[in-house]
C-alpha cells in the first residue's frame, strides 16, 4: 500500500538540513530529464541553494554535529553486543566527511567565481525573468548538445556535493534512529510529549487515508492536526486517526 | 544542421506576449513529466504567469490586435489572387478567438477564488520555501496518483488557455509574415534599418557557430551584437558573422 511521509523539523538547524536536501533533490531532479525546460528549473533551484548556504553559516553545524556523532561512535564500539564491522563503516565514513568538509572552502564559494552563473543569476530573482530574449546566453547554453548541458550541471553541483553528503548522513542517522510506532489522533488532534525534545517529527500515513497532518509547536511541546480537503478547502478531520510516528532525536 | 533562433521584442506589448508564451510552455512541460519533482515546478510557473496576467491588461491589447487583424485578412479576401479556403479558415478562427476571449471573464480570475491554489501560492513567493514542511497540503497533492495530478493541472491551466491561445495565433501571424533573410555581420555587428519599425527581430545561427546575439536599442533604431563565451566570460565576436535574419511587423 502506497503511504505519504510528512516531516517536520523542530529546530532551526533541522529545517535549514531538509531545505538543503529538498532543493538539491529539485535540481538534480531537473538535470536528470533531457528537455531544455527542465535544464532552466534546474538554474533557479541551483541559485536558491546557494543563496540560501551563502546566508547561514551551516558548514559550522555540520561540523559540530559530524563531531558529535564520531564522539558516541566511539562509544557504541567499546560495547560488547556491537556489529563492530559496519559501526567502524560508518564511523570511517563520518570521518572521512568531516575531514574533507573541514578542509574545504566555503561550500559553493567557487561557483561565485563562474562568470556564466553569475551572468544569469540576478535574471532568476525577478519571476519570468528568463525568457530568451532576457538571457540570450543561457539561450545558446540550453541549445548545446544535452551531454555537454549534462555535464555543466554535474560540474556547477559537484561544489555543494559535500555538504549536501554530510547533510544526508546526519539526517540518515536522525531518521534510522527512531522507529515509527502506531499511534491514534482522537478527533483529529494528537498532542505530543513535552518531554521529548525531538528534532524532527516523521508521520506516515496512507495515501488512502485522504487527511495529512500538520504541525504547530516547537521542540517542547508539539501538536499534529489532521486535516482533510473538502472541495477545495483545508478542514480539520473530526475522525479518530491511525498514524505511525517516529519522534527523531 | 541543428539552428538556434532567437527572439527580441521591440515593444511591452511584444515583450508581455513572448513572456506569456515562454511560461505556459514553462507549465505545460512540467506538468508533461511524471515525477513531483517536476510538479513542484509547475506552480511556480503557474504562479508566475498569473501575476503577469493580473498586473497587466494583456487581453484588451489582444482582443484589439484580433479585430486588426479581422479587418486586414477581410481586406485580402478580396483580392483575386488568395487562396480563399485557407483565408476564410483563418479568419474564422480570428473571430472565433476574439469573440470568446472578449465574452470571457478576465483571464485567471477563477483560479483567484480556488482555494488549494490560492492557499499554496503565497509560499511561492520565498525562495526555497516550498518544501513539505511548508506546505502539508501540497506535499498531500503531491502524493496523489499520477493521473489526478495530471487531470487537475491541466483543469487549472486550461483557464489560462483561451488567452494564451489567442497569443499564440498573433504570434503565429507575425512569424509567418517575414521571412528569414541571409545576413552578414561585419565584426560581429549589425545595425537594424531604422525606417523598419519592425515588432519582434528574429536571428537564426547554427548551433555550431559558437556565437549569439544580443539586440540592443527599440523598433526605431537597433543593433545586434554577437558574443561568444571564452572560457566562462562573454566576449564581443570579431568575426564576420553569417546569420539569419527575419524582421517581423
Amino acid at each position: 500500500m502506497s503511504a505519504a511521509t510528512y516531516e517536520f523539523p523542530l529546530s532551526e538547524r533541522m529545517r535549514n538540513y531538509l531545505r538543503i536536501e529538498h532543493l538539491m533533490a529539485q535540481a538534480k531532479a531537473a538535470a536528470a530529464h533531457d528537455d531544455s525546460h527542465a535544464h532552466l528549473n534546474y538554474f533557479s533551484h541551483l541559485f536558491t541553494l546557494l543563496d540560501l548556504i551563502e546566508r547561514i553559516d551551516v558548514r559550522t553545524d555540520v561540523v559540530k554535529e559530524l563531531d558529535t556523532q564520531e564522539r558516541n561512535l566511539v562509544h557504541w564500539s567499546q560495547h560488547p553486543n556491537i556489529n563492530s564491522d559496519a559501526l567502524s563503516e560508518t564511523l570511517q565514513a563520518v570521518i572521512h566527511t568531516r575531514d574533507k568538509l573541514k578542509a574545504s572552502k566555503k561550500p559553493g564559494s567557487e561557483l561565485k567565481l563562474e562568470g556564466f552563473l553569475q551572468s544569469i543569476r540576478q535574471r532568476f530573482t525577478i519571476p519570468g525573468g528568463t525568457c530568451s530574449f532576457d538571457l540570450p546566453h543561457l539561450h545558446f547554453w540550453l541549445n548545446k548538445p544535452t551531454d555537454e548541458r549534462k555535464a555543466d550541471m554535474a560540474l556547477w553541483l559537484s561544489h555543494i556535493d559535500l555538504l549536501s553528503d554530510a547533510i544526508s548522513l546526519l539526517l540518515s542517522f536522525l531518521r534510522q534512529r527512531s522507529q515509527f510506532v502506531e499511534l491514534t489522533a482522537p478527533n483529529g488532534f494528537y498532542q505530543g510529549d513535552a518531554e521529548d525534545k525531538s528534532e524532527l517529527i516523521r508521520v506516515r500515513l496512507a495515501a488512502s487515508a485522504g487527511v495529512y497532518p500538520t504541525l504547530s509547536g516547537n521542540k517542547y511541546r508539539y501538536a499534529l492536526r489532521f486535516m482533510q480537503m473538502k472541495g477545495d478547502q483545508a478542514v480539520s478531520s473530526t475522525a479518530d486517526i491511525t498514524f505511525d510516528m517516529a519522534a527523531c532525536k
